[in-house]
């Protein structure tokens, strides 16, 4: 044979786009790497550039970013770091998002939309996205935007095992705060021990996204402690409203879990003024010092993320990781 | 100019594959053309030939298929029809497809499962799909899975238009089979005046697909008229089992309403000996002679995809059909 | 440098579908390896269900599946698999089908035909195979279909190494029972020591296939031992009539040897009736114990297979496994 | 034949982004028709979200918007325009940028950069574009960035015809402001009537990005009206540098002319201060009331890009609408 | 509706390579057309350039080139000419290739070769090709090479068209130069009015193309015409040794028909001094004066492309042009 | 687990076209390997022919050709050894192009041209090619136009350090023979240490290409060693009238430096003739003896090849080769 010959090495190297460095940081803390050394920064006319201080070559490469505001933006920036690790020849991508934007935007609520989750999808397989991690997609869907290996990591065991160390199972109802979550608050159940579930039934006014005509408590929830659970809280109306037809309805008490914090205007305020005895969300988003009030918790994410790039890296199973719901 | 000039025109061409005829000849009808002439036949071993009769050059071809059972063998002839449209000049290929196979693995729900709906609309996409048309999709996302138009159609108002005249509104609850068809149960209520709504609370057991241990309403049904709604009726399990826990919890009267009737063995028996009043579905699937019971209706899908159709081979808007939800 | 770092691995793994387990099981023993346990089943309505319950990420990944009848069905089949180990994360698919299903169709015959060939080829591409391994394609052109490599194994040394044995290579007329035959026959002749070849010249009405008008011997067959050789035996057809024009043309003896037993029916009948010596095919598709008769030879093609799949995964030749031809 | 037959209309419809709707409008007034009225707004959390209030089926559909600040967000609301024409069945997407953003990183200037050029194309493409209309790329090999039809709008001819009726083209020198501008300072100096030629000779320190060590004129400037031509002006710090030096080294007068005004700050600043006599741009970017100056000539792009449209609807050719450069 | 409508006319534009112009013209004027003028001309160092003097947007463009030697020159101008037609708009690009270069590379002989007929195939598409036309490819197979239609046209009617005019049908034997062309030898023993059929079975050394080791007929030729048919004539090696053998076996007579006249030295030395009646061709390849000599003749193949292309612009059925046959 | 294990390896493979054997065996020799052997011919028309004699499976293979004339020969013949790689399975295949054909065309410089530079790239992509490595492209943009990485080496350093040996660079000006060189030109002062930058203004008819209607002198050259730097000499045309220029506006001396001799005809004898010092060219092209005269010299680009392959197949940073540019 006429060749020159190498035993192999894989090499995880792990990037972090300016949205949450700080999450980046403690994945990295937990992995034992230190982030690639990244200069990163915006043109006068919004442009971004972008450079990686070390060669990237052949490595494995993970490239995390949270879509938190100004989305687009880091959006971009992320696309942009795929592009650059494609062309420098990064053996393998994989993209971590630790909330994915658009997700919301999964199909054609009317004629003429786009389907903006999708479309996310395929702009990272464009740039050179080989495969994509992501927690609690909005709809489990959304795995199957990638045309590739999708691993969807939950939050609801960090955010179970934290509640259930706070309330009294035995008078914990699950609330979904729209028709929409009764599935995913039904998983919630079974974690809480098969306890009873009950959902919000809104009516909305089809041309106005977000106008709801009213609230109804559909399931029991007379003096029990009810935990509303969601994918998200964005702006905090779907659970403050929540919170208010079920303590209407007699709850004994309301408590929030939700795993990303997107807490836009005037989410902060409405969550702190309403009668809701504790939010407890995770850090797949950042949460600055000034959205943070009193019964807010913030449960870190980032001992389920950097499990899952072991693992990937070492090609062992995510799935265990969370027992075996994806 | 050097050129030969021609005024151009459109030609709209209907096949149908040998899965549901009947249904692709009602539509015909509707739109006042001919089925295109097609052989279609199993060799001995099983694989299917097939061969348009008639020139398709420069057609625009819209190719009905319902997945029916034995499902593989039509979605494989499906394809096999694309391909032969595509190789003969077809100038756009219309997948119509009334009940999509695989809609219901649309996500991983364990570690190392395919996503067969994702892969299904690949598939077509190779094959040579433009564009798509389903009836009630399981979950909407699955538009997103098809990288290029889908024409979503409902039955929802087919179906509802026809229980308005059976039931009194006033007495009516909508109620979900299970905790995911919750959001689509939401949208019968707007559409029965505003009725209340409910769910059957289903604990599985995770290792065991369709094991349930325990179903519990939540909602109140006392004395109403319980109309169950769901997408499809394979073996009907579920709606069997919801029916009985409704009329255990006092409900006055069950109804079943779903698009698609699968009717997989033993639904049949099932429904037949279940205290429900009346069944009621459409014809997206063929509903054979020896599967059709007293108080089973069976509603025509034919003049929705007709008029979808149309729409789209005259460029109108599909989304004015039913009323802007998509 | 900032990474951490891990010498690379390779891991072979085998994954059958539930077509043909016992030639996979034969394959695995022969390489030292166990199935890769796989969940696989039918839902009432014909769907198909796979899961693997081992983690296959980073994994060398071969899947074999013949593609018997109900062969829609199994292609199916064969396509969820690969959709389910890519979106798993294997490392590299191989794709091994002994028997390539709609390999006849590899040409359009008539206008607005498919070709379905290619389309089974575009397929597993879609699905997620980097690779493909096939025995004896219907013409070796299928192997451009795919955009890949593929590893094109022959059957034929298997068979003639047993015919030498059993017949008198003097006496022998190698006889290619159609006229797209006479090039593969050529390179029998080769093997059996340079002896004569003739063929069956037959007149096929051109608007129904398989209508034969006349079976015309060319070629000097008086006296000799002819030896029909094929790719596959569908309905036994060709091969039959084959050997009545060989013996009326004055043939001493016939024996039919071909890769695949399809044996449709009537195959089983009309062989075991035939003035036939004895047929001798492989097991690249299953023979169920009904299917045999006693002058019915079935050689096995798993040595074959695994040593290809040994030097796949070794990154040795394949082509050496067969003496150069391909 | 059994088929609907129609004569084909083709049908063009012009959407805008909230990018620069005024250049839009515009552009529309000159067509005679009508913008598409479409809605389109942030979620609190920054998402866009984009509906047409038309039905755009088999739509000639040219989409415009113009890269300006904050130009991540408005290149994300034009592929979520174009995603949504995609799935609403548009038949042709033309993307109208009149400025194209990141236009600049159009090669790896060092190691691990991105080119984010090619990647904003290939994000086009992705969303769905078939063909793209730009005016003044940075440099025209962004033509090849694209898989499909580039149709490049020159302003030279609409700046230049401005401009010889300001000066004595006798006394005109042209003057590029660094070396890599020269080859289109070039193509100037013909339209002005083949008057000299000169550019600024700039030494970087290759570590630091714009960190400029010395400018020096190469070229015959002295008594003259220099004629400093550039596609756009950025921070003004090339331009008024180029001014400096042009002066010191005798320069009688200087005029700026650029295609494209993106004056981030502090350019607006720099441009007035600087002894500039004129600085001429055009429209292809908004130029809003408190960033216009004394000095500061806006001509409209609007009449270009119109005919331009028009021309390609009714395949006529763009090449002749400036002369048969591109 | 907002939009600008216009009747849409399609406008079929002829162009030509400099391959073989004589051909294109010839079909042009069968199509009453003029061929668009084309500037085409090598750069010193041999690159090509290619530009087209007249609008070519929105044009149902057919691009003529005959892949004759130097080959690989003519497939990259060819390619050259689909690039600049879909970077200039065309609507549809249709590739007519008379003789489709490398087809005889249309499988792995033996391992790491190429498969350059699929190569080429891929190469067409990237360029831009939508649809293929090509005369008599060197197996049918190479139709599902290239994704999209094929217009597959036989010169078989042309060639026996004349021949039955030539000869005594009730004396004719129709031969095949070697065993791979048996089956195409068979269908036109139909067109002969079911001739006898024989062939030459030759020996090669499996590791030195083309060296044959005997040449023995199969069949029954004594006293007989025999037209010995092939697709193409290279070196014409294969046919004089296949008229030799059929001379030595006490044929009466040796024509020969081909429809591609390749002519490679030293064929027309080779046929010059065979014992053949008469070498019949068709002109898909230019045949220069100084390789014409007396006993051949050339059939013009234009006519039956232009009736090709009529019908593809026309949307007529191309297969009614040969009876079926593909 | 059921898998079977082995440790990875690589193995570096090289491989080389029959365009420029001499500097492949050149490069192959720095690194020590040996090209692995290769049977390359053409066919009697034209046809190229190629099959690698050893197992290439699993390699990371490099295959160089330089696109020297006749070029399209050569380029064809790169890609069918790219494409019997890629079905060999070829884990890895860079395509490592010295001089890369077509890079001129590398834009439509009028309108209903090609972009033959981005269709090049685009061919390889789909030959198979995974990675690209080329010297001094014509723009440096080209890189965008492959869709993977690409390694752009440059011979400015090779050139440069030869020079500074040979003049005294106090009495140097470097010189862009035309408008669009003066970019690199500049990269030339810096490299010469901050030495003055002239260069050409020309006037072409825009209707013929090439045709200059004059040169002069743009910048400082009296009485200064005029070093005159291209990215080719191809024709010759060009330099030398840039030299005539130089010593008419009075430059004591001028010398030729390029990185790439095309050396078309009759560019040798122009300058032999020209009063030009030295022509200093490397070897990326073939300059057979015969083209060689006395003031010519070739410097060798294999050192720099061979240690950019060696980078790549180690992983580590091409960018460190060359000081950072790229």
């Amino acid at each position: 044979m006429t060749g020159l010959k190498r035993t192999t090495q894989k090499n995880l190297m792990l990037f972090s786009g300016r949205a949450h460095e700080e999450l980046a940081t403690e994945v990295a803390q937990l992995l034992g790497v230190e982030l690639v050394p990244t200069k990163a920064y915006n043109f006068a006319n919004g442009e971004i550039y972008v450079r990686f201080e070390e060669s990237v070559r052949g490595s494995d490469a993970f490239v995390m970013q949270s879509h938190t505001a100004p989305i687009n933006e880091w959006i971009m920036e992320h696309l942009i770091m795929v592009d650059a690790l494609k062309r420098a020849s990064a053996k393998r991508i994989t993209v971590v998002i630790p909330f994915y934007g658009y997700a919301r935007q999964d199909k054609k609520h009317r004629g003429r939309e786009p389907i903006s989750a999708r479309l996310v999808a395929d702009l990272f397989r464009t740039a050179g996205a080989d495969r994509l991690m992501a927690v609690d997609l909005h709809t489990a869907q959304i795995q199957g935007f990638f045309d590739g290996p999708v691993d969807h990591l939950f939050a609801l065991p960090v955010l179970a095992d934290y509640l259930v160390q706070r309330v009294d199972p035995s008078m914990v109802t699950v609330v979904a705060p729209d028709s929409g979550r009764v599935r995913v608050a039904e998983q919630w159940t079974e974690r809480m021990g098969g306890c009873p579930l009950a959902f919000i039934h809104k009516t909305r006014d089809i041309n106005v996204p977000n106008q709801v005509v009213a609230n109804k408590v559909v399931g029991d929830v007379e003096g029990r402690t009810c935990v509303v659970v969601d994918d998200m809280i964005d702006t905090g109306g779907t659970v403050v409203k929540a919170a208010e037809a079920l303590l209407d309805a007699g709850a004994a008490d309301v408590i929030v879990a939700a795993t990303h914090g997107v807490l836009s205007d005037p989410a902060v305020d409405r969550l702190k003024n309403a009668r809701i005895r504790e939010v407890v969300i995770t850090n797949t988003l950042p949460i600055p010092e000034e959205r943070r009030f009193d019964n807010l918790t913030v449960l870190s994410i980032a001992p389920l993320i950097s499990m899952a790039i072991r693992e990937i890296f070492e090609d062992g199973s995510v799935t265990s990781l969370f027992g075996g719901v994806s």
